[in-house]
């Protein structure tokens, strides 16, 4: 076997344990019962631990480098070598020991995390969130020395490959200079407006479920290669050939469970978009974060809170639920999916608001990552920018730097790909209705074949066979510009 | 650390791939879509690819024999060093490429039995069903080498740690004795009395989940460490900690499912009362399969078909179906219940009948593998045996010698232990309730704690620690004895 081939069996055999470990994950997410936490963390502890010692084997550096010299090898290739040294130098650049303490910190701090947030008690998880940040510095420090990269960038790295604060600096700047007037233009056009009218429920959750599963499959989610099921927390895992969505139910409002079904659906999409040939391959894997939260919000937001998806949503819940009158027309339903407002809490956010949320904690916790802000002063500083940035700000931290659980849990660079996302969402969805006339009529009808044809080719079947700036320019022909998002909010909520 | 704590170090590991494989293989048999198949294969093979890697590493005959020799073991130690060599002389008495080559045309025989048996089909599969058989063969040659046993007692030993043909060629001769006079006997006594009457469904399945679920409780299953759900086989999965036991529903029949899930559910009270020190650890695992066989069929058989328990059953059941009537009386099921009849199916036999079907397995399987019976004239000895054991003969092979999967899934030497379990059981059931004056009544009443107890502290915190033999000598006071059984019998189809 040639280097590049003893690399391609050692990495199958680090994306296979991966998969499984996903499905593990699934499972403790929707199906194990609660007394089966501990075993199942010995097990997800056990199968990390042995995809992490085929990274940190002896022999993998100068396969890299012989792999490197091979002449023969193809683009995707080349491409996945490129992927395998990422995942290498992520893996190496940080000694087993720092890792361990930041994980089991992070363990600890989320768990005190969950009691905190409801006590509207910062100061008390100050102490153990203070030494998550200060093992996440330790760790950023260490892998900016090996990655050749700034603090920041080195953490964003691993959610963003080759992303950096340089250009996220440039994009949230040129958001920011039309951001807040649009959202204020928004809301003064909403209220000089009928307010929507909302349903009255209760949706009962079996109909909740089947309207799910009609507009999964109207989306061109593959039964035979996945599920829909239930969690705390909704999200999509499982595997591209065995793609595992979930969302949850509340019997008063169908469509928070609905819209969360539809961009879990754009997630999975993207898996099972990717190409079989690269399965568990690094090169095989979605490239990236930002592009594909982009798949989630091109579908939830882009595609299915438009006027045309919602005309063909509307007699199909209206006949699901039983429900009749103007709560339940297409122009009523698409205004209130399309509401605009000011609030605290991020996880509630509309499309136009959710950015302003997300630039706050970029500059907040690269600031913190840089030793800039000390973490006793976070909550007044979040007080300042949820008034700069959203024009509120909350009464107490559990509804401010309490509400999400990123930094508690160690997540650290990964808040700007969500918005990141929703730009380049934007973008795709204008180059590709741009270029196949026949996407948007085909909303009106269920019918997303165009759509996904389009994503697929452009989007899902590269993988991360080129960087996300590369795949975006191809895509629509130019790199990531915040003019499309921008036309989005003019169109949708300042001139339909 | 010693060459104990080393071995204890990599027999974690291992045990912690085979809870992982357990929750694939669950996920896989009642969860994962079809389309999943190949990815899931996949997965499962890499994780027993490394489990085996951990058996066949060049440092363990020195750890093993190294551990032998550490004076300050304890006996739970001992006899986990003793499992250990056991795995590790099965795992390495057979050259990988021999498991791999048995392994792959297991699989493809089953593939065509699946169609080999509704077609009849036995010739067609014969040349499939060969290879299977010469290389079990092989594989029993390499391991009676190794393992200095006979070559029958080598394959039986990966099921029943330490069985023998010898044995069981006693055990089988004493039931002989006496099961075809006492089949006879009980079917004449319930033709001389009037039928017990069917209750007539449809019984939804969501009421026969709750009948279920209602049992399970009462039976001592923890709901915290498990859940029930759907596969087309039912068995019983997951670990210790979290047991997944399945079942499968008919509208027009709610006995098949109930009884199936207190079979399962005796399963899973078993791997849940193994002792939580030493989890993950060869000498913590069940002891072997007809000790496991004995647990399902003591509540099932033993208990839950018995008076008492029929008498605490009956109206549960009949207020849960709407059922009322002479159909629905305790006396009434409980002759359902208890019926015995002459059939051509193993998996449909009752429990006087069932061993009959089992010793003509366990004879022909035995003459294969010594190469005294050829699989040309495996049909013949099939209906020869038939006649002679059960006092049937089957039409054709399709309910014949192709209704069971286990030959042509390369399971050979399985056979015995569903019948050594079901005198076990009776054996343990009768010791039970003999040293327990409250078990007896405490089943007419739901409540199954004096039997749990009892089995918790005489079978399953045992584990592996001693052979089965010894486990079952300390429990009764005696070893292995048809009387149990017989006296079983006697009592339930012959006296009462």
């Amino acid at each position: 076997m040639t280097p590049y081939q003893q690399l391609e069996a050692r990495f199958a055999r680090r994306g296979t344990l991966n998969e499984a470990l996903s499905v593990l994950n699934w499972d403790y997410s929707s199906m194990m019962p609660a007394g089966g936490a501990q075993a199942r963390a010995e097990q997800m502890s056990t199968l990390e631990v042995m995809a992490h010692e085929i990274l940190t084997a002896a022999e993998l550096p100068d396969l890299l480098d012989q792999a490197q010299g091979q002449n023969e090898l193809s683009d995707w290739q080349r491409a996945n070598l490129k992927e395998m040294r990422r995942d290498w130098l992520h893996a190496t650049a940080v000694p087993a020991s720092l890792v361990e303490t930041l994980s089991k910190a992070s363990v600890e701090c989320e768990m005190a995390w969950r009691d905190a947030r409801p006590a509207n008690d910062f100061a008390g998880i100050l102490p153990k969130l203070r030494t998550v940040l200060e093992l996440t510095r330790e760790v950023a420090a260490a892998k900016a020395a090996k990655l050749d990269k700034p603090l920041y960038d080195a953490l964003l790295d691993a959610y963003e490959p080759d992303g950096s604060a340089a250009e996220i600096d440039r994009q949230f700047a040129a958001l920011s200079a039309f951001l807040p007037a649009a959202i204020t233009a928004a809301i003064e056009r909403q209220q000089s407006r009928p307010a929507p009218i909302q349903p009255q429920g209760p949706f009962p959750i079996e109909r909740q479920k089947l309207v799910g599963l009609k507009f999964m499959a109207a989306l061109g989610f593959d039964f035979d290669h996945g599920r829909l099921d239930v969690s705390a927390h909704p999200f999509c895992g499982g595997t591209p050939d065995d793609v595992r969505i979930t969302t949850r139910y509340r019997e008063d409002d169908f469509a928070r469970a609905m819209m969360g079904v539809l961009h879990e659906t754009g997630h999975a999409l993207y898996e099972r978009g990717l190409p079989a040939d690269w399965r568990r391959q690094p090169v095989g894997r979605a490239r990236g974060m930002s592009l594909h939260e982009s798949q989630s919000l091109l579908m939830e937001m882009q595609a299915c809170r438009s006027r045309e998806f919602l005309e063909f949503a509307a007699p199909l819940l209206s006949d699901t639920f039983g429900g009749s009158g103007p709560a339940w027309d297409a122009d009523n339903l698409y205004r209130l999916n399309t509401r605009v407002s000011r609030s605290l809490i991020r996880v509630d956010a509309d499309e136009a608001t959710y950015p302003a949320h997300v630039i706050l904690r970029y500059r907040l916790e690269r600031a913190m990552i840089e030793d800039r802000l000390q973490l006793a002063d976070l909550p007044g500083a979040w007080n300042d920018g949820m008034r700069e940035l959203v024009g509120i700000a909350p009464p107490d931290d559990r509804d401010g730097c309490l509400q999400d659980i990123h930094w508690y849990c160690g997540l650290w660079g990964y808040f700007p790909t969500y918005t990141l996302g929703a730009m380049t969402a934007a973008q795709l969805f204008q180059a590709a209705t741009a270029q196949d006339a026949s996407i948007r009529p085909g909303l009106a009808k269920g019918d997303f074949a165009p759509l996904l044809g389009w994503l697929r080719r452009n989007v899902h079947g590269r993988a991360s066979s080129v960087p996300a700036a590369e795949l975006l320019t191809d895509a629509t022909g130019k790199p990531l510009d915040a003019e499309a998002f921008q036309r989005h909010l003019q169109t949708r909520y300042l001139s339909e």
